[in-house]
Parts: C-alpha cells; sequence; structure tokens
C-alpha cells in the first residue's frame, strides 16, 4: 500500500505538541499538572521519597504523560516529536521530582536523550541534587548481545518505570531504586515488527517506506531500520519470530516465570493485538517459560504505526512484587 | 490515499474472532474467563444481584468484553465481525449473569442486535429468567431528533454500561437498574468523524472508500453513511462541528456538568485524540457546560479505521454517582 497523505486530526503541526499536553493535563487533572510547558508532574506531589523522572520525544503517546502518577514517575519531561527534550526541560522536571533523597532519571537509550539527560543530570548535581540514570535497552534487533549496551529503549522502559517508580514509591534508598531499575532493564527483552509507517505532523512525508505486502522485523519505535524485510506472515509466524530472538537472547538465563507485554504501535487493531499475544504465549510456554503477568494495548506508540511489539521480563520474587505493587498513573493503575 | 491492501496480524480470517478471545481471557484470567465460545463472563461470579449482559459484533475491542468485571459488566456476548451474536450465545451470557433477580441486557441498536437479543430474552424469559432490554442510541448523526429511538449506539455504550453496572453492583433492583440505564442513555449523546476505513478480516478490501484528503462527519462504527463528507479539517473545527450537533440535541436541557469521551476508533494516535479533547472541552465550555469527567483513549473501535468520537453525557448527582463507582475490568478501572 502507497502510504503518503496520512490523514492527522490537529491544528497547527507545530501546536500539536502544546495542544496534546493542554488536553492531557485537563482531561486527567486529577491525577496531573503542567510544572510549566513540557513538563508533566503528578498532581499531588510526593515528598521523602526518592524522584522518578521519565521522558522522550513525544510521539509516542500514553509514554511518556500517562505513567506519572502515584506508584511510577514524578514527572515527565517531553521533546518534540520524535525528539528528545532539551537539557533545561529535563532539569525542570528534575525540580518537581526532588524530594530531598535523590532523582532517578529512566528514558530510553537513544543518542539525543542520553546526551541531554545526562546534560541536565550535571547542571542539577551542580545545584546539589543528586541524580542517578537508568537507560532502557531492551530491543534485541538494535544490536548483537555483546553489544547489549548499545541497544534501544522500546516498551521495555513501561517495566523498568514501574518497577523503579514502586521501589521509589515503598521508599528505597537512590542507590537500590537505581538497581532494581537496572535489574528490570537486564531482565526485560522486546523486539518489534512494523506494518506500516507513520507521518510526523508537517513532515508530508512517511517516516519510511514499506511496500504492500511487506513487513519489517525489529524496526524501532521512530523508524529506525530493523534486521528483516519480508512478506506479512500470519500472526502466529510473527509472534514466533519475536519470541525466538527474544529467548535465544535469555537462554542463559533458564527457564521460569516471565511477563509478556504486547504492544500496539498505534493502528493495530486490540483484535490483532490479542492474537498476537495468543501466539507469543504460545511461543513462549513452548520454550518452557510460564507467562505470569500479561499487558496488552498501547503503551509506548509511533505515532498512527501499524505494527506491534513485544515484551517479555524474566521475574523473580521482587521484580514481580514491584510490578504488582499499586499505580494510579493515567496509562497504569494496579 | 487509497485504502486497499490493509496489513493484518492475523492467522486464519475466520479464526480470528476466536483466537482473539483465547488472548484476550488469557491475558486477564485474573478478570474474565470464557463460559463457552464468545461468551466472556467475570472469572468471579457475582451473587445476588442483578445482570448485566453487553455485547455485539467483534471487531469493536476493547469493547464489549474490556467491560466485564467488577463494577460493570457480568458476561458479554461477542458476534462475528460486525454481526451480533446469535440468540444461543446471548442466551448462554444471560444464564452466566442471572444471579436470580434478573437480568438487563444492554447493547447498541442496531437491527441484528435488536433481533437477537429480543429473541434470547424470549427464551430466558420461557425459563422463567426476568430479562429487560436497553438499547444505546447515542448517535446524533444516525436519525433526527424526532426519531431519535432510530438512533445507533456507538460510544455511549460505556457511559450506560457503566451507570447500569454500578447500579446492579449496589443491589439495586431491576426496574431500578433497568431505569438507570435508559437515563444514562437519554442523558448522553456522541457524534464521530471517519477519517479511513477499516477492512474485515478475510474480506479483501476495505468497508467504504474515503477519498485523500476527505473526511466524513457522522459515519458509524461499521462504515454507516455519515451526515456530510467534505474536506479534512484543523481538529478544533472538527470537534467544534462534533459538540455543535452534540448540544444542538440537547439545548433544551440547560447547562450544566458534563462527562466528555473522546473515543479513538482505531488508528488515529493518542497526540491527535487529546488535541481533538482540547477543542470539543473549549467547544462546551464555550456553550456553558462544564467538564467534569473525562476519558481519552480507544473504547469502541472500529478494528483499524482513523477517526475518533465526541461522547457528552449531561450528569446530575444520581449519574455520576454511578459513573464515579468502583470498578474492575480490564479496559476501565476506577
Amino acid at each position: 500500500m502507497t502510504t503518503t497523505g496520512y490523514k492527522k486530526l490537529i491544528n497547527d503541526p507545530f501546536d500539536a505538541v502544546d495542544e496534546a499536553l493542554e488536553g492531557f493535563v485537563a482531561a486527567h487533572a486529577d491525577v496531573v499538572e503542567l510544572a510549566e510547558p513540557r513538563v508533566v508532574v503528578r498532581r499531588t506531589r510526593a515528598t521523602d521519597k526518592v524522584g522518578l523522572v521519565v521522558g522522550g520525544g513525544s510521539g509516542h503517546e500514553p509514554a511518556f504523560v500517562g505513567y506519572v502518577g502515584t506508584g511510577i514517575a514524578d514527572a515527565a519531561a517531553c521533546g518534540n516529536i520524535f525528539a528528545s527534550p532539551p537539557p533545561n526541560v529535563i532539569l525542570a522536571a528534575i525540580h518537581a521530582a526532588d524530594h530531598g533523597r535523590g532523582v532517578l532519571m529512566s528514558y530510553g537509550n537513544y543518542a539525543g536523550d542520553v546526551m541531554n539527560f545526562g546534560l541536565a543530570a550535571q547542571l542539577a548535581q551542580a545545584e546539589g541534587i543528586e541524580v542517578r540514570e537508568v537507560q532502557v535497552t531492551d530491543d534485541v534487533a538494535s544490536a548483537s548481545r555483546d553489544e547489549a549496551a548499545k541497544r534501544r529503549g522500546i516498551a521495555g522502559d513501561i517495566i523498568v518505570f514501574k518497577c523503579a517508580g514502586a521501589a521509589a514509591e515503598q521508599g528505597l534508598s537512590l542507590a537500590e531504586v537505581e538497581r532494581i531499575a537496572g535489574k528490570a532493564n537486564a531482565a526485560t527483552r522486546s523486539m518489534g515488527v512494523a506494518l506500516s509507517p507513520c507521518e510526523v505532523p508537517g513532515a508530508g512525508r512517511p517516516t519510511f517506506e514499506l511496500p504492500a505486502g511487506e513487513m519489517e522485523i525489529g524496526m524501532g519505535v521512530h523508524g529506525e531500520p530493523g534486521i528483516k524485510r519480508g512478506p506479512l506472515k500470519p500472526a502466529d509466524e510473527v509472534a514466533q519470530t519475536l519470541v525466538d530472538a527474544i529467548t535465544a537472547d535469555i537462554q542463559d538465563r533458564g527457564r521460569g516465570d516471565v511477563a509478556l507485554l504486547v504492544n500496539g504501535l498505534g493502528a493495530t487493531a486490540y483484535l490483532d493485538q490479542y492474537i498476537v499475544y495468543r501466539g507469543a504465549r504460545k511461543a513462549l510456554e513452548a520454550a518452557g517459560l510460564r507467562v505470569v503477568r500479561s499487558q496488552v494495548g498501547e503503551f509506548i506508540t509511533s505515532l498512527e504505526m501499524a505494527g506491534v511489539s513485544v515484551t517479555v521480563t524474566l521475574l523473580d520474587d521482587e521484580l514481580l512484587t514491584f510490578l504488582d505493587a499499586p499505580a494510579n498513573t493515567v496509562r497504569f493503575t494496579a
């Protein structure tokens, strides 16, 4: 299918991010508010806990703003569409999240985010705020196992944010919250498949081209190239391919209980998402893994891209406790 | 944009509904289970309350299965894609929902559903189960105000289900639960806009054609014709058009507090949905209505159709109490 002429319900493309944020905080004023432009914070600020700042480019809604609230993040720093927030925005998020016990920042591992969050951390530390960072690196398609630290962060973000947020909410120290975030990241792998591109508002062209009847395995959430392009396959085959890549990457971690998250990238129907979930679950069970927690839906999107990603987290009692802990955010309630 | 060749992540199209349901109940086994094929029920059955059965065609996920759980429905009866469930499926849902105090069935007002739910009601009544029905008729684009009873049900379904479910959960009688459902329906109006069609699995062609750069106002969730086709407008204009049609229809009901629900039809980004929410909220406020409750997201979709609908409910203390009451379903937690 040709993919020009995306139809969007926006006004001026340059206002899209700020208008969407204005709508977001108005719709969910019981949970969130804007501390300043591009900085979404809890309506009821926490006290006496480690702060958790999340963030990244816009266009991935409900990420990252949907995870601000009790039990997960204190603040989200929002950039332009598919672009990192600048350091001053991140610094403002740190200020909002700082309750005197230090701030953990967690975000997907992208060069722009690493640079800007890092700069903001330096600025905050110069003010006497202790800041640590955990970059999420769950996308197995984005680098080899030998270079796992170079991998991108995709839907595994949500698992890391949830566990870190729960640890912070329970009063753990900054070092402990950092450890939990790192542990959740190390236990989490994802891979996605794109069926169609999306269009950045105002760009006038799609983020990439994907011919009729084709899919791209391993594509990133900003259209970064995947590892294989080929004919669109049945859902069960796609699910098997994604799960195989994930389990191959964690094969030395043994068998056990896992959380399975199927994430819609924007334009793929729930019907399809649940069919992929079914296939992924069967594939995991055939590999000797037991699915004990599940999430299906849109958690981190690429505007109106069609496709899904599969995320698997190896659980132990500690991670399971944090995953199950109460949360009250716009996108995630437990 | 031409709209052939929709890319779907499914297996055999004829298995899509059952495989998606299998995935759904596996993913959410803490909340739901299949009582039999196409009948989704609460995992923990209620006792001693009026039963609430919802349902309709599949392809609208998370409707209707996403509203089964404590505080809303006891059971959902699921049909083929965009087709009413047959009477025997609905009867099985009634049996699962019957706790000896009668069963209310609520569903969108479509000829096939009216016929099949009606037949099932007769069969249940012949067995001695008292059954009442409330058809949702919120879509102002689908018939004139003089023929409001002929209107289709779209996202207003969710409001009616939520209020009726809360009334049932609180132990009210069948007559009272029926009254609340009818009151919620009478207080609720919706209208949608489609930007692109969807494709029924296996059909090989889209549900309708919508040329590049055009939108259709008032289109139904199965591609039923709308009231006006024309060039795609900015989000604020679209929101104003939808709100104008809604407020014109309720103008004699005075001013007051309302709930505003913006529903994504499947392929429209959250970014756009929140921009439409912002525009609709401003338009309602300019019309003298105060938005006191809000929902934004995909509540009743048309597979991967692009577009949104806007739903407005005039609230009084009674409806607000039921809308705010606790619920624990896959799609709606309060």
